[in-house]
């Protein structure tokens, strides 16, 4: 195939051939440089919030010239976009490995949430800064809210799908909604502590969060005399 | 001391005595529209975001002139801080009287803990479009932050101080963290499901949410063997 179409190759083929060329090494550091940039946000965001952070302070921190990012981000909102697809993509990522079905099987309810609890802290300790950042556009354009609402089913989808896969242990009453009511505790308590902590009175130790969550889906989700922890 | 008083009244006097009787008729229809337009802003939340609501339409909603915005409260975010600070009074007003002691001098925890699940959701469904744009700005703006900050160890205080004059009940364990914990699990939950519910899949019933927040505080405070529900 190659021999066969060598003599058909002009000069406009040869061009397109050399930019072909070129290109992946362009279009490389051109994705690494918007790489760049989206972690320098992601970063910033640990200290400081959105409103705060200006352009050039994510250009300095990315180490790229500010024309490049006006060339390849185009502005702070895009930015958080970018952000957004990325954080995104890494919890549902991440999520559908922590609620696998299959790391379950063999574990009684009361263990599966015991697990559950802890790993959801960390997941939300380990993006805390991002996570504040998207909660808040999510709440002020209409663009970033549907992306939640979807991201919010998905998690919700998930997470409540494992733990009716127990429902056999479950109190009484309709599973369903119990799971989504448990998930959305969970959910709120989550942010308020782990996202939204500086905003409460008091420390908020990450060991008791994971304990607290633990305690409260057990006791929520079984029945009374089966819930008895060891605290 | 009036007829004291008389002799002395010069020009400059009589005409302060004059503005003084125009004022507070002045000061009356100012406080009035200012009133109306804080009203506006609120009832328009119930429907709309704060970012999508546009001064003219408040005045439209207010019955009051553009230019008398502009006299009375300079700009949206100058409004937005009116409002936070009438809800806020209202919210602390509220809980003063839902969570004074007196009430519950009678009642075991059990029963006070259904009582201020039902009011708690009660009190986040009347405010839920306000409330919505106060938690917005409270996390983008450092003043409302720290507004916000003294709010919530208010309504932390005053809640928990409840809780805990009924610690006798209370499962084993540091009273001090199980109370707080219940509590930011109680502001979550609200949050999610009064506030946010639009971005949560499927319907939140507000006689579901007070019966869950009953269930998740009773079964987190109380021993296992006294949180014991009729469901």
């Amino acid at each position: 195939m190659a021999s066969a179409s060598k003599p058909q190759i002009g000069v406009e083929t040869e061009t397109l051939r050399r930019t072909g060329k070129l290109r992946p090494a362009r279009q490389l550091r051109s994705q690494r440089s918007l790489e760049r940039i989206i972690e320098a946000l992601d970063e910033l965001l640990e200290t400081k919030t959105f409103e705060e952070i200006t352009v050039s302070e994510v250009c300095k921190q990315a180490g790229v010239a500010v024309g490049t990012f006006y060339d390849r981000v185009g502005n702070k909102d895009a930015l958080l976009e970018h952000l957004r697809a990325r954080v995104y993509a890494g919890i549902v990522a991440q999520i559908d490995q922590a609620f696998a079905r299959e790391r379950f099987v063999d574990l009684e309810l009361r263990e599966l949430l015991g697990i559950n609890a802890r790993e959801m802290v960390e997941m939300h300790r380990a993006r805390r800064g991002a996570i504040r950042a998207i909660i808040v556009e999510a709440r002020r354009s209409a663009a970033f809210a549907a992306h939640a609402r979807e991201l919010n089913a998905a998690l919700m989808q998930r997470v409540t799908a494992v733990w009716l896969s127990k429902r056999a242990d479950f109190r009484p009453g309709n599973a369903q909604l119990l799971v989504r009511s448990a998930f959305l505790m969970a959910a709120g308590f989550l942010r308020e502590t782990v996202i939204w902590g500086d905003l409460w009175p008091g420390e908020t130790n990450p060991d008791r969060v994971g304990a607290d969550l633990e305690h409260m889906l057990t006791t929520f989700l079984l029945p009374a005399e089966d819930a008895g922890l060891s605290d």
